[in-house]
């Protein structure tokens, strides 16, 4: 199709909504049905019914990642209800597909209730693969997350806070390829204590980062903290900010290597930046408007700029990471998508780009790179054998 | 597609399943993305958020059915689990995207429990514009399905009921052309008290029939029995069986025109059938083997023979019903599937056949009939405008 379309909105209401549900298999006369429903059917129902593993061998189970939402922290817009987030979880159920040709399916829950979400999620997942939960708000997406980790055997995915977490990592790494600074050594201000935000910190601190500073709207995290805290803010209090910084976002820059910003537009000024250690690395993820626009950003001292934005250079897209992630996980059938599996693939993702290549405007690989998705699956496979999660021993061929 | 297969276990292994998940849009550059995804898809969603009844306009929910399992009477299978129905599950969405290009998605549920069912369909239900309840066992069906179609906004249809009756009812009213009898006078025994018999009394009593025995293991149902009744057996007790006839399948038999199964195979006697009235006529649905083979039954006295069975005269295949039916509430956004829309199927189905072309062997239309499906959507959305159920109020466009 190459329709061009007036607006978004035309797109979306002209096939009313993107996807739609086909069969691989022909229907076209009595002896079509006799096989793909009944009495044929029956054969694969009995298999299945003798040895459950073989759901995997003969129903979409095994590709098929449900994407699921309440519709609480839908893009920027907040909490507007599951119906409205509807064509967001068309959208990225798609890109599943079109990046890595995994099958998925949106599904928006009535309820904000965790207890209920998690309950809901359980009960379904018997028809799917793998779980990605989608634009569910912070703090609850913590708790649900990790209780469908436990409870689900197949693998949960948030990833508002992991897919992020992985692209900013990985450009990073390449970032400091460049600086020639240590990531061990770097002094890390994280701006927005979100599920973004807390992800990006914990990621960061698994690739072996140590100098954390996260910063909500009130100021620092810090131990000790009482205003506006929550249990994952008291987490991440004992695991950043190691002297105790208090104030404000301002008094976290000085002296910074690294600003992460998953919060709002126009906040970054001049003297932050000029606050910040020589070739400070702006990753400036705020949208549709970043945290500081990117020629500003390089005009106060920025050495190196990121943005969620596809019309400015490294743009930080999670469509680079859950792709791959899933079709990886998928492949080997693990039963989890671990922190060695995350870690895989931000390293896969970051490696896409030879060092001959890479400079200040290219730290991050495109979204269309088509290498891209099956590196980090391929990664991820390996990953999920080496940590003993996943099911089939064998590395997919390509 | 034309490939052969030599098993239906090899077709379904080939492919992995048999559906899959596939774009309506382009999604090849960035422009792309950019309406399919963000940032153009916050357009859709705050038009939804703004007017909830636009999601009709801007997703796939208006054209989307959710297939509903706990595998609990899968097939002649019984109770094999929710993987195991899946097989089923994915053959029936595709059967309603085949014949009414209804999009349907399979959602297996883990759970027996008739509250955990209900309260799970209810939270996923924001994403569908209706439900499909599917081999679900009896009687916990019928609450399930009569709970939901009271707390759900969308219209929910179990099949196993209300297809097969819908079917059954449109044979019969061309069988009673042919034989001249009166369906209001006539005797019908139906043999088989679990959701497809218990749906064809009412369905039956509906369309004008008044005396009905229902059979089960134990015989006739009669009120005032107390060996295996449940709730739903003594609400038939009361509706049907007018002269409280006692004892067997072969008791209720007797000086009858009808004979209809559900039940097990080969259990029709050639006493049986000479017991019966002049002209019999015979539904003999238990699958894959009926109650009687038609040369058997036709060779002892029966008129006119029905079954399940693709390879014998006179199908009855839900195929015929439950597409038209979706497609039709679907057009109009009805918020119930009532029994005056299943009435309208029955008659639509049953006016298919011309009365010149009407003959023993051909009183249900053919599954593979493509006028079926449009004229059962016609007749149901018409149906579902004049009893107020329907949001739209004007036809669709065929």
């Amino acid at each position: 199709m190459t329709k061009e379309y007036h607006s978004a909105l035309a797109m979306h209401g002209l096939h009313k909504g993107k996807m739609e549900v086909v069969s691989k298999v022909s229907l076209d006369n009595t002896k079509d049905l006799s096989l793909a429903y009944s009495p044929g059917v029956a054969e694969p129902c009995l298999e299945i019914a003798k040895e459950p593993t073989t759901v995997y061998d003969y129903t979409i189970k095994g590709n098929l990642v449900a994407v699921i939402t309440d519709g609480t922290a839908v893009l920027g817009l907040g909490d507007i209800g599951p119906e409205a987030a509807l064509p967001v979880m068309e959208g990225k159920a798609l890109l599943l597909k079109r990046f890595a040709d995994v099958d998925a399916f949106p599904i928006c829950l009535a309820t904000k209730d965790v207890e209920e979400i998690i309950q809901t999620v359980k009960l379904m997942s018997p028809t799917f693969g793998g779980i990605n939960l989608e634009d569910i708000s912070a703090p609850r997406c913590f708790e649900i997350e990790q209780r469908l980790r436990q409870e689900c055997e197949i693998p949960v995915f948030h990833d508002d806070q992991h897919g992020t977490a992985i692209v900013v990592a990985a450009g990073l790494i390449n970032a400091f390829k460049l600086t020639g600074k240590d990531l061990k050594t770097a002094k890390i201000v994280v701006n927005g204590a979100g599920a973004a935000g807390i992800a990006i910190v914990k990621h960061l601190l698994t690739i072996g980062c140590k100098d954390i500073i996260l910063c909500d709207s009130k100021g620092t995290i810090y131990e000790g903290r009482t205003n506006g805290m929550n249990p994952i803010k008291n987490e991440m209090a004992a695991l950043t900010n190691p002297t105790a910084v208090k104030g404000s976002l301002a008094d976290a820059l000085a002296g910074s290597d690294v600003f992460i910003g998953v919060s709002v537009a126009d906040l970054l000024t001049e003297e932050m930046i000029a606050s910040m250690n020589e070739g400070p690395v702006l990753f400036a993820l705020a949208n549709p408007n970043p945290e500081i626009m990117p020629a500003r950003a390089k005009q106060y001292g920025a050495r190196i700029i990121a943005t969620g934005r596809s019309d400015f250079p490294n743009q930080v897209n999670n469509v680079l990471a859950f792709p791959g992630i899933f079709r990886g996980a998928l492949d080997v059938r693990a039963t989890d998508i671990n922190e060695q599996m995350k870690m895989a693939a931000t390293v896969a993702i970051a490696s896409l780009i030879d060092e001959k290549d890479l400079h200040e405007d290219y730290i991050i690989p495109d979204p269309f790179d088509d290498r891209v998705a099956s590196a980090v699956a391929q990664a991820v496979s390996e990953a999920a054998i080496t940590t003993g999660v996943a099911t089939l021993q064998v590395m997919p061929t390509a």
